[in-house]
């Protein structure tokens, strides 16, 4: 079979494939970039199975290196922007990685990432110049006569990715705990997310993708596939930036986007009143447990959001909330996508537990880790490392990452559940709430808050506020106000991070919190004041 | 992986499946409702890979089997209904069928046709009680616990079907020509069909999928299966009626439907001056060439038209015309699905050839006919036997079955073309065009005419029509002036049995026309009175 892009070029060659900053590309001009870049590749000794490293920004050369690394069949192993050069350099050892390709705003990270891999080529974009196309050149490819183009179609026909089962990429998980993994996506897990996504949101001849999450995590390289099979443009975005996404849905009928928590509030926030296009028929909800406040507020808005709960390890979406049930299940992440199953390991007595899954669009093995890849498919099934249940009815319910849960006197807590309380609060913009060591309880909850401008928020008030909605034991016992909440890329909160940081500077070496040193990090006097 | 029924069930239980006559049922009670029959099928020691044939009318019941046999893994083999018991005989011997489900109205062929047959056991629907399910218990469904829902859906998940390999069905294929053959079509063709016929229509949340052609014929199976796979409810027809079409466009909310050209004939004529509801998208003409006349007429009174060529052994569609190209490319079957790849087989003078086809929907041999198959797929390609080529954008135009085509004096005639033309003429309902065995030029056209009622026509005067339009050779040498053009059950006429009965009547042995008995069977000087 064809390559994807090879197959979308010839069904719809005029049609956009791509917007970015103020160019475009239709599929018929991305094949023909596409081809060039592949043939440079090649020439650099690229080919089928080869690990090839990106350390780029989101960019038009990215999308054509996406394409051009699969019409060789080489597997693409996009690296995070926002590591070290040690990290990096771990992961392009773990992985064998024989190149790396990186941009200009990624040269010295780059360079020291790699100077003590010997068996590793680095290759700048300026090397590769056909990457960054002469702007000039780019209309040439509408002048080009047709039979130049089915002559390329025609080379395209022996690609050699025509088994759904070859690898198309490394993925390393942006899970916020542990050691980094490499998740190997084939593109049948690729395919199937694309089907099952589009089982679930239909699919319209004016749909337009927005792309504003990294294209090296799994959340912006799912659109990136999902429309060369799809046939619909993407919007890609350099980064995110509340003001411009506004401005996609305004004036470039975007549809569909995908966005996590902070994002989507940021967005509502530079909004303001103005209602949204009626163009816009999906937000796509990932990242975590959706904080129910922001979902009452689009619901108010009527803001359609689908909530979704997605996996590296999946190649993205695992349930998808259908968006006609959007408003009966809020709060809830849907269903499994088709091809996909689902079912929650836990005991007689509590309907949650580990969320586990299989089907067409889970991963067979994390790259170069056997030992974690049986650990995670013990038993058959994949084990996410998720907190769950399903509803009478069977939808998703998602309430932590398993190593979130604050266990307090044998009681369980679940952040999401004090968070939602602490967010519906009018002086909070953001909670978080990590399980923080207690002499006593084993662990306590302890709140960081991201207040509100011009608004004040003290401890003991909040306190009060979650007497009246929860039980003793799920009261935070301390608040932390902060300027910001660590995230990952995709916009993840780093809550592993904020654990880490509580104690560090709070639990002295025997496991005592230490009250003087928690004063001088708590700047609440100062916010409340 | 459940099967997909299971799937969509656990998926939208509460949405409408499927409407026939008064009743309608969603995907729960169709699930509980194959979950029975399904144990009734397997109390009968019908399991995995036992082939079934089915001689059935369309009905829910019939629907039921498709899904029930599905559930156990045992491989459907619909029968045509018009077909004599000798020919369903040869079948069901052919293809080694251990069972014969049949209704009432078919009880006397299943008899006839299986009382030789000792390793087969006839099973008639009325024994099958639980298939014509007592209309009371029918609204019991819904009061059933969603316990016992669940329970139901757990017990699926042990369905044999979790390989897309497996075979799904034969089907004896519709062709017009030559012996009957079983293509063997697995859970994958089916699935890459539904897919890519999605990609290329759309999925609409309101989608309403009209099926008025036989379920024993891929056309309409194939829409049994899109169906469980979008989640769309169907709208099931006993039989193909005009009125009954129309009265479903206006009143149920259709937005697809599959005809073949004379029924999309009949359609319009009953719907004399009503303009269609613009719930209705799309109108998917398959069954060979479409007549350019019909095309043109939909056109003016913008009638959804989606061109499409498809072949039982593709499971259904091979080439859909995209919507957005229905005008611009009026007269083509469009690009190959998605996951479909195709060539025209033809030397350097000569753009027009043999379609070759390959890919996901591709069915992997004829059951029982090693020989067959490896003709059929000669050189890695399945020849289809049909005559077509791609314009200079790679739009795929299908002129004839191979064996329809004319030879006369060395020059190539494509019957479609002088039809094309004849259609046209006012007189002229529906006009056919036949190669006749001529002793000078080896072929010479000729045309079967259905004339539109009180308008006259006669064969001097469309000679001398056509000789304005159409070069000397194509001029059909006779005119045959009929009530009825000969059809199989999904309205494909018979070219080969009108060609066969102009041999019997009309050619002596040696292969000399005699012309005093064509004169006897030429109604000719009637019909132009």
């Amino acid at each position: 079979m064809q390559d994807w892009l090879a197959q979308r070029a010839m069904r719809s060659p005029e049609r956009v494939a791509l917007f970015f900053r103020d160019a475009q590309w239709t599929w018929r001009e991305l094949d023909a970039r596409v081809n060039h870049v592949a043939a440079q590749l090649d020439a650099r000794g690229i080919s089928q199975n080869t690990r090839v490293a990106v350390l780029m920004q989101n960019s038009d050369a990215y999308v054509v290196l996406v394409h051009a690394l699969a019409r060789i069949g080489a597997v693409l192993v996009p690296i995070n922007t926002r590591l070290t050069a040690n990290e990096i350099e771990w992961q392009l050892n773990h992985v064998h990685a024989r190149f790396l390709i990186y941009d200009n705003a990624n040269s010295a990270t780059a360079a020291q990432a790699t100077q003590s891999i010997s068996e590793l080529r680095p290759i700048s974009l300026d090397e590769l110049q056909s990457l960054t196309f002469p702007p000039n050149t780019k209309q040439s490819f509408n002048r080009k006569s047709k039979i130049e183009n089915r002559k390329s179609e025609i080379s395209n026909l022996q690609s050699p990715v025509s088994n759904l089962d070859s690898p198309h990429a490394i993925l390393f998980t942006s899970g916020t705990t542990g050691k980094s993994k490499g998740a190997m996506l084939t593109y049948a897990n690729h395919w199937w997310n694309a089907m099952g996504s589009a089982l679930n949101l239909g699919l319209h001849d004016d749909d337009v993708w927005l792309l504003c999450m990294p294209l090296f995590h799994i959340g912006g390289l799912a659109i990136v596939l999902r429309s060369v099979i799809y046939g619909n443009p993407v919007v890609l975005h350099e980064a995110f930036d509340a003001g411009a996404v506004n401005r996609a849905f305004d004036e470039q009928r975007v549809t569909i986007v995908s966005l996590v928590s902070t994002m989507l509030r940021r967005v509502l926030d530079a909004r303001g009143e103005k209602p949204f296009p009626e163009t816009l028929r999906a937000i796509l909800l990932g990242g975590g447990p959706a904080p129910k406040d922001l979902l009452e507020r689009c619901a108010e808005k009527n803001v359609p959001v689908v909530q979704t709960y997605g996996l590296t390890e999946a190649a993205s979406q695992v349930a998808t909330l259908a968006p006609s049930d959007a408003l009966r299940k809020l709060g809830s992440a849907g269903k499994p996508l088709f091809g996909v199953e689902l079912k929650i390991e836990h005991d007689a007595r509590d309907k949650v537990g580990e969320i586990l899954i299989r089907g067409a669009t889970v991963m067979q093995e994390y790259a170069e880790d056997a030992q974690a890849t049986q650990r995670a498919f013990r038993g058959g099934w994949f084990h996410t490392g998720d907190l769950g249940y399903l509803d009478d009815e069977g939808y998703l319910y998602v309430l932590a990452r398993r190593n979130d849960l604050i266990v307090s006197g044998g009681e369980n807590i679940y952040p999401a559940e004090i968070e939602n309380v602490l967010n519906a609060h009018p002086a909070i913009l953001e909670a978080v709430v990590i399980g923080a060591q207690d002499a006593e309880w084993g662990q306590t909850p302890v709140a960081y808050c991201v207040v509100r401008e011009k608004i004040s928020a003290n401890a003991d008030e909040l306190k009060m506020y979650c007497a009246e909605k929860l039980a003793r034991y799920k009261i935070p016992s301390e608040f932390v106000f902060v300027e910001n909440l660590p995230r990952n890329a995709s916009g993840k909160i780093l809550r592993r991070e904020l654990a880490e940081q509580w104690t560090r500077m709070n639990v002295d070496e025997r496991g005592i919190t230490n009250y003087k040193t928690r004063a001088r990090i708590n700047p609440e006097a100062n916010n409340s004041a």
